[in-house]
């Protein structure tokens, strides 16, 4: 029964639940990759990765006393070693610093992220990747994994300048796809394409300015799309050594922001290649 | 010259900028349609709108004493009337209550709203038109707008249950399009919809469960595209008694954020229309 693995917390201080104190203000990640994932879908997908195997382990849950009933499943799931602890509402905002609506709340640890080349090489035949640099915001870095998930793309890979995608809000804004969608963050961006242009990919990097349009741009077996940051955008070295293309747009004003720029540029790639 | 009309604040609870205190705690909308405009190119984009007597007013201004250079055209293009204030880093942050980076705000106004079948009216023969129901989050509603202006459309409609999109947040991320973008907040969503329809509208309403594929949409004269809350999506009843689009994606898994959805399928409308 859930009801006998439930491991009581009536002390904001309680050491079993250190990690979950003050969360928001601070970030796990980067400590022995560690991170905190929040809510129901990104717990059920977290122990569906745990007990698969993969990359990611569930290390404690933390639930408010009533969410339990409804995460019968997902407790069920979790494999016996891993500590499942409820409070109170008044005891969870004082672990957490803030009133946590959700009451679902989960460490997880990544094991070693495999070396770039290995993880390249393992790419299928026919490919579409999703790469990111220099993207420092953790919503547009969530929903960059989301729009790759819903258009079937094969990885994301970013630069070692962005942001890790483990962060709290953006595996939430995700909606857990960082947990499902594989994922490598390492080395310099020109290196990162150079190493995506050897093993045969086309590479449209995304600009305002971009050469091609993207209703223009012809399919082929491995199509990396490059999106940079919001402001500056790419750099001009990336955007010249590489293919580029643009999404139009009306004239004058602004250019769009970058996470729904990448779901326009994946929808219409994806398509293309008749993924979708 | 600029420096002529800055009054300077030196005591955060100075009555004369009584309006910018503790902006991130409240929010000024729907007192008297005020609201705040954050950063220099909602700035300028409202110092256009009250120099073209639009709908929308500059009242007051208040700037962080560093900005004032860069700022000196957009000062200069403002009426006499309108006080620009000026402090330094400390006291603004005194009076705003958070370390704002950008340093430059505004105290704007809009003038009454159009009754929604005159703002229909206006409406030109060949219309695009982008329509929320029920959008609550700030974010989406301001991404919402910068794809609207983005991709052309002639305005962007909203149910009564949607937010106010003047609130500083939606603004902000609607770089200044809220401005811009010709709108209405009216209604129910089932009238708002029989009032377009009744205009000659073809009515796409975007669910992932649509009858047709958003690359299969006929173009028309008149096409508004209808987007829901994420969560519930649209009602069933305005899915069954309009036309229904999907924006196809990859087997299982989540779909899409509602404000990247709603750019996708505007992108796809725009093209089909010939307007990018």
């Amino acid at each position: 029964m859930t009801s006998d693995r439930l491991i009581e917390i009536t002390n904001p201080d309680d050491p079993r639940i250190a990690e979950f104190r003050d969360i928001r203000e601070r970030d796990l990640t980067g400590r022995e990759n560690r991170f905190i994932a929040e809510g129901t879908v990104v717990l059920r997908l977290l122990a569906e990765a745990h007990a698969a195997g993969g990359e990611f382990i569930a290390e404690k849950v933390l639930l408010l006393q009533n969410r339990v009933a409804g995460l019968a499943d997902i407790i069920a799931g979790l494999p016996p070693e891993v500590p499942v602890h409820v409070a109170t509402s008044e005891v969870l905002d004082g672990i957490v610093g803030f009133h946590l609506h959700r009451g679902v709340l989960a460490l997880g640890r990544r094991k070693t992220e495999s070396e770039l080349s290995a993880f390249l090489d393992r790419l299928p035949q026919q490919a579409l990747v999703l790469v990111g640099c220099g993207i420092s915001n953790h919503d547009n870095m969530g929903s960059m994994f989301r729009n790759a998930a819903v258009f079937g793309a094969d990885a994301v890979l970013l630069d070692e300048s962005c942001c890790d995608p483990l962060y709290r809000k953006a595996l939430r804004v995700s909606v857990g796809s960082v947990l499902t969608m594989p994922y490598c963050r390492q080395s310099s961006d020109v290196h990162l394409l150079a190493a995506l242009a050897d093993r045969g990919f086309a590479i449209w990097s995304l600009s305002p300015r971009g050469e091609a349009d993207i209703r223009d741009v012809p399919p082929s077996d491995r199509m990396a799309l490059v999106v940079g940051t919001e402001g500056d955008g790419l750099p001009q070295n990336i955007l010249s050594a590489f293919g580029s293309v643009r999404i139009p747009q009306a004239p004058g004003l602004d250019s769009l922001n970058v996470a729904t720029a990448s779901g326009i540029a994946l929808f219409e790639m994806a398509s293309r290649i008749k993924r979708i």
